[in-house]
């Protein structure tokens, strides 16, 4: 078994085992404090919005273009708390937290894939966001089916679910009201 | 425009705009340095391993068993070296490193989704690991394919290359040092 506190020669990591990152850009969007409806995920969003990425990297995005549909990973910046178990939105019951989506996860990280509209040098025009305003991006990647796409999958119990919420597109006043207070 | 120093109220980024993230656990895997063959992405992989996830987040774990896919979310602690363009592997010009998955990117940050064998406690026996032995993980969500599947990609040239990866189902030998030596 690895000790904990081995994680290999990584100078990056600080003596406390904490990893330290920086980001490299920041998401633009109407999703604000004020928004009165927020889409539960990306696949239930058309809403449109920018990826700024900071100058400094802007040649890692030679050749994005050619991607219909990116990952984006960045940090849930709005949530404060952490908690181990949560009731997930639209759900009746506690979970642990890493089995939900919650945003009051360890280290609140987030991934959302939105579909690549346009590109003008470091601004991203991207649709399908669920990210507020001010987020910090920390990393982009192409989304990718043979790669991302899973097959069999067994969470008949889930889609089943999640299957309401698509019929109903969003999220309900009070789900709303809950996840904004980060109940 | 969002100005770039200001993220919101966000105590948790450092002065200097840095984001500090703690591990919540540690991916043990057959996968080491003395491997000789290195999966392309985890659906490429059979690999089998443990996630172990630290004590203090254990309860975060409840009821993930009724997920047969986990996402998981690391730090690719093994590479130091960042770059903003690189060859990806098995193709032969260069990209920037956000439109790769290449490992030597700002924040080296992974996403896998592996399917979850068994819990024992705070250890998660998965299959389809892409992932060294030692990999400090920062996230798990459960993989839910209403959510993560995404409709409508447009990426038929990468398709093509990636289709020939899988029929090989293996990187070749000079991709695995290339891979190996941070190139």
């Amino acid at each position: 078994m690895t000790d904990r506190g081995n994680f290999g020669k990584i100078d990056y990591i600080s003596k406390s085992g904490k990893i330290v990152l920086t980001p490299i850009g920041i998401v633009h969007s109407p999703l604000t404090e004020d928004s009165k409806e927020l889409p539960f995920q990306s696949f239930t969003s058309d809403i449109e919005g920018e990826i700024e990425v900071f100058e400094e990297f802007e040649d890692g995005l030679d050749g994005i273009e050619g991607f219909s549909h990116l990952f984006i990973v960045f940090y849930m910046h709005r949530w404060k708390a952490t908690k181990l178990r949560t009731i997930p939105l639209m759900e009746e019951e506690e979970r642990g937290i890493f089995g939900t989506r919650s945003p009051s996860r360890p280290n609140h990280i987030g991934c959302s894939t939105v579909r690549l509209l346009s590109r003008e040098g470091r601004f991203l025009k991207v649709k399908g966001l669920d990210i507020f305003d001010g987020t910090p991006v920390l990393d982009i990647k192409p989304y990718v089916p043979r790669v991302d796409l899973v097959k069999g999958v067994d969470n008949d119990w889930l889609i089943k679910k999640l299957e309401k919420i698509r019929a109903k597109d969003k999220t309900t006043e009070r789900d709303i009201q809950r996840h904004l207070k980060n109940e």
